[in-house]
């Protein structure tokens, strides 16, 4: 058995533009780690959930992990608060939350002058238990919050507080159907308890005096249950690790259970130290089975409509993937993408991404380059769903489906 | 946000024929729009429904307008009615009909002689109501009717009134579960309603004068019930048109509340006016943010089984599509078949179908041709389940699953 390392480089697929003479990022970048990866593996385009779909690297890195977020993806709410390092446990239910100012009991400004000095103590003095429930908020960018709620029997049908327009009360928290009867009850009863406490708060009354406004109302929305989700362990019988930057992506593997871990100069970011995280990744394989990397930059870079800077962050990556030439041995290796944020689009496309499988004794498919229009003439047409599977046989870790 | 306009060559698919010198119709027809099309797209092979399913232009069409026919698709019985143009709703209840000669309560000839004169009249005759329920009867193709029923709870869990062999009597309908029961109780009384009005038609009469066969009983068959489906808009948020030529077509996409526009000189078949109704489509684009084309003379000469017309009508088509080359900058286009119709085979066969997708700022995959070899190299090997997605994303229409 082989372990196996999964590289992720997010948001990689990109569409071809005149700021490269008609070529996308990957195409243009000098790559020859990556063309030495593929031209030894086997490659071919990878479409995140399916043909088409439009996907966040969320629901993609959950499919890529194994987990159909058709299933278990647990919505906004819970990844606003693991990408604020909250730590939540199957059951609990969170919202993506707002501070707000609520003057006579109509909120004027959603996001209190996108004020965020104080929220921190704002945050911690509205993180209390009522009865059974305990209620932790943390602040975010801004305005910007996450509502953690834990207790029984909770439900994520219900409404958001929040009525996404100036000039109207908060909504009171209804329920969908009537399995969520108590849990609007109990939240709604928390807010009201949460407004008195926000009220009185020495960092609003300091506002007040200094003609700010009060972030004296927590609107919330986006409610979601985080489901029963088994761990990585129980789910792909491997121990897994990961080696990634962005915090919603640390909380979701810490949820999966698999170990987390920095990297000195990793920043989540351009200009991360993409050579440790690699580093660390192949020193990981001596004590867990899988390790999951993900590299933000190139996502970064897409969003920013940069194809001079996303190429740039490509070769800088490249760079990095040095110590893979020599890993083929003991370990599995798979590069690929989350999603394509092509420069022009700005945004997620649906695009497929390139994809490659290396370990030692694979034959090459004859593709000798890794970029969208290289990768297309490989052997492989699959989903996120059918990755983990290609990297468990190629690791001799599959059990056989029948006899 | 780009708009949409589909192209679907009826039947285009082929296989190779020694008329051609083992080539398709495709791959012989002089084609240079098509090819055009071809290198600058992304290009690959389509299967309808999924690879080796055979199916019909309806199951097709329904699942390349993002309808999966295995929820939506209502049977032979809506698809005959909307044939003839017949008005349907959700709810309605339709059959597949003949005209067929009773004598002494046994059906002597299932087809009352194939005669088609005076049908209308009789039909006509039998459109009647009853109670809470609406029957409606139109004439077709010699002695080919439909019916539809309208009315509270009807169901579709009925037998046939055919006997579907003569020298029987026609069979009374039996519900296949309790909540049929009432639905074959009303259908059993119009039909007894129906003999009574036929025998006593003067056309009858004149028939039998002229010793021909009466046409005094209508046998029902192929029950299907329009299911309750979302309009096009509110399945895939685009205001739709569609410019299409068999009835049933027009029938499926009123149902679905899409626009339906007529172009003069175009015939449904071999000869149609093909630039009229490519120029309408770019036209609707200023309107409309989808729009449906179906060219239906591929499908008639593969079902012809004649090569060199498929050849031909696919060069005629081609001319017709010079004016796409140019609305890539605001609409994005996809060119494909609802299934194959090999010449050799003359109907239907599992074989997947060439497509391409083009707009502005795509990569070409390096496919130069547009035919069932060329498209098979590029990067696409989909369902027909996928072309309203990537068509979405493409047009930037997509929303984000995750974030």
């Amino acid at each position: 058995m082989k372990s196996i390392i999964l590289i992720v480089l997010d948001g990689l697929g990109d569409r071809p533009g005149s700021e490269l003479k008609n070529r996308t990022p990957l195409q243009a970048a000098f790559r020859p780690n990556l063309n030495w990866i593929a031209s030894h593996g086997i490659n071919g385009i990878m479409h995140p959930i399916s043909p088409g779909i439009r996907c966040g690297s969320d629901t993609s890195h959950m499919s890529l992990l194994g987990y159909d977020p058709k299933i278990y993806y647990p919505g906004r709410g819970p990844f606003e608060a693991l990408g604020l390092g909250m730590n939540i446990n199957p059951g609990d239910l969170a919202f993506r939350a707002n501070f707000a100012t609520n003057i006579n009991g109509k909120i004027t400004d959603r996001r209190a002058g996108r004020e965020n000095r104080g929220n921190d103590a704002l945050a911690s003095a509205i993180s209390i238990d009522m009865g059974d429930y305990k209620f932790r908020v943390k602040s975010g960018v801004e305005h910007r919050a996450a509502l953690v709620v834990s207790g029984p029997d909770l439900s994520d049908r219900v409404t958001d507080s929040d009525p996404h327009k100036e000039g109207l009360p908060p909504e009171r928290i209804r329920s969908l159907d009537p399995s969520a009867d108590r849990t609007a009850e109990i939240i709604n009863a928390y807010l009201d308890r949460a407004r008195e406490i926000l009220s009185n708060h020495e960092v609003n009354r300091e506002r007040a005096k200094n003609g700010k406004l009060p972030g004296n109302e927590l609107l919330i929305r986006s409610p979601g249950k985080v489901p029963d989700i088994p761990s990585f362990l129980e789910k792909n019988h491997m121990k897994g690790a990961c080696v990634v930057g962005s915090p919603w992506l640390k909380g979701l593997c810490s949820l999966l259970r698999m170990d987390v871990f920095d990297v000195p100069g990793a920043t989540g970011t351009v200009g991360s130290n993409y050579r440790g995280k690699i580093e660390k990744a192949v020193q990981l394989t001596e004590s867990h089975d899988f390790i999951l990397v993900n590299i933000k930059a190139t996502d970064v870079a897409g969003h920013d409509g940069n194809y001079l800077l996303k190429r740039e962050v490509i070769e800088e990556i490249d760079k990095g993937l040095e110590p893979l030439r020599t890993i083929g041995e003991r370990t599995v290796l798979c590069i690929t993408g989350d999603h394509s944020t092509p420069c022009s689009f700005r945004d997620h496309s649906g695009d497929p991404v390139p994809i490659v499988f290396y370990t030692d004794g694979v034959m090459n498919d004859g593709v000798q380059f890794f970029d969208e229009f290289s990768s297309s003439h490989g052997s492989l047409r699959i989903t996120s769903y059918n990755v983990m599977d290609i990297l468990m046989q190629l690791a001799g870790r599959s059990e056989k489906f029948g006899s």
